[in-house]
């Protein structure tokens, strides 16, 4: 376990010099994959899924066994320009749901077997609104970063991170922005709720976001410190930490994903060990995993956050590596290859 | 447990007189989504399937606890036309794979914590050539329809069926072209791997089918016993007796879905139970689940069979029940409800 990065260098040396994949281990995967018993590529998306996890974890018959989930909640000073369906008091009520066991992400963890930590990212002490200059400081930024880096488990074998945030699609979209383009309108969406009005009020306070911190167009990680929130910050730094420990990342929805951004953005192949869990109700997610070229292992019209989506994808990966791992050979079996 | 049905009218008597959906439990299990400590509507097709499902079930609160999955095999002399890219011996040693633990469906059921028989039938027999005539006799076809009929534990809380059989999916495109008319073409695929050739033969193959065995195009049943195998009418007497228990059914594949769609052009409302749980590679799924106003929960390029993909999808339906049973209300929780 490293320590966290204490400046913007010390983040992008880190994924510079992360380990690649194994690529002995990914021929070796491959190579057992074409003598399973069933015609070649008919478990279609699975015989990637299991290639891909078998080659970061450095072995052609991989096992998942211990998943960690890492949900990371923040308050956000832009709630101010009313860009929420919910109060931001709601942000603390389902921190409290979490560690109660009441919330979705909490079912969805027992059924993966999934090791689950809520990390309360200074919830009394909301970001600063981003409409008038930084969301955080360096050291802020730095501070959740780190948070996020440390959280990491070097022992689990994937990795999933989740969020709360009443309020935290307005940031996300105002980072997919300045790290893609376009309008501002592109990257909004309904949040939780929304209505037209709500919305547009939405694309307005991210173009605003953009002119009052014209530093993050230009810098991907001045975006996620000037934009983002303290909960996006943490994602980044756990699966930057992941990517330095060859651990497989599933990214979860619009905001996890618009975090995870950042890095690929950052330094190229970033995230690599990445995959894409699901493709969110989120107008703009899409987009952002078009941007990454990843596709979505699900697309169940899901919009929760929490790490939801990629905990159930969980379940698509777990069969993957079952499959692989566990069919017989065509030789074993004393099945004709046709 | 009724005993299986002794003729065509039989089938269409039991499709007819079956029960419909708990009106009451779905109500009620809608009213539970609504309390959940989530935005509305955030988990979007989870949603819609925890009430289906708890609806089909008679309780607002469902568990799934038992799930059964069915896998049939037959073999087909229409193989005799040069159809498949795998020898028909295949189906046999697939079977032994099947029972020794070594295939797909093997580690996808362990996984879903499903109870899995193998049903071979009568491999030694396999049907007559439809491009000659029928490739079943009324009596075999009843005695398939009712292997898979009294298959069906009473007390499974799901059913998935899947099959094996060498060249079936050229048997499901004449079945399906029967049943929805346009062209052969139009209905036929690559199954296991053909190439262009193949994949022209197979469409020739089935046009011939349809002109061997006209009754086959004005009465589904007619379509499944002249251009159907064993496996194909085991799925469907499975799927329909699944009806009469009130088991929620997730649909495979292309052969499944063309065996139910047998049922559901005999008497409108017999697939009310089922969910299509992926959309395969092979060719006219999709469209046969366009027909059937069914969309998958899974798209992930499988096209395997043996019930692959409905296996995978039981773990989607397993999050969906976690979320919907497990979860606590607003109230509950203490959230506020925006």
């Amino acid at each position: 376990m490293s320590n966290p990065p204490a400046n913007y260098d010390d983040i992008r040396n880190a994924l510079t010099a992360a380990p690649q994949v194994d690529a002995a281990a990914k021929q070796a995967a491959e190579a057992r994959n074409a003598q399973l018993t069933k015609p070649p590529g008919a478990l279609g998306r699975l015989e990637d899924l299991a290639i891909w996890y078998g080659a970061w974890r450095g072995t052609d018959r991989p096992a998942l066994n211990t998943p960690q989930v890492l949900v990371f909640a923040g308050n956000h000073g832009v709630t101010a320009q009313g860009v929420s369906a919910f109060p931001a008091e709601v942000t603390v009520q389902m921190v409290a749901n979490f560690e109660a066991g009441g919330a979705a992400i909490n079912q969805l963890c027992k059924l993966a077997g999934a090791q689950m930590t809520v990390h309360s990212l200074s919830l009394d002490l909301p970001t600063a609104d981003f409409t008038q200059g930084p969301a955080m400081s360096e050291a802020e930024f730095l501070a959740a970063f780190g948070e996020g880096w440390s959280a990491v488990d070097a022992k689990a074998d994937l990795l999933v991170t989740g969020e709360m945030g009443i309020g935290n699609t307005t940031a996300a979209a105002a980072v997919a922005h300045a790290l893609f383009g376009g309008e501002a309108a592109d990257w909004t969406g309904r949040g939780t709720g929304v209505d037209d009005a709500g919305l547009a009020l939405k694309a307005r306070v991210v173009a605003q976001g953009l002119a009052a911190n014209p530093q993050a167009s230009t810098d991907p990680l001045e975006a996620l410190r000037c934009l983002g929130g303290r909960e996006l910050a943490a994602m980044a730094g756990a699966i930057a930490h992941a990517r330095v420990l060859q651990i497989p990342v599933i990214l979860d929805g619009f905001i996890c994903s618009v975090s995870a951004a950042v890095l690929e953005v950052a330094v190229e192949g970033a995230l690599d060990h990445a995959v894409a869990g699901h493709v969110s109700a989120e107008a703009a997610h899409a987009a952002v995993l078009q941007r990454l070229d990843k596709t979505p292992l699900l697309s169940l019209g899901m919009r929760l956050g929490e790490g939801s989506g990629a905990a159930l994808a969980i379940q698509i990966l777990k069969g993957a590596i079952a499959c692989h791992s566990g069919m017989s050979t065509f030789a074993e079996a004393g099945v004709s290859e046709g």
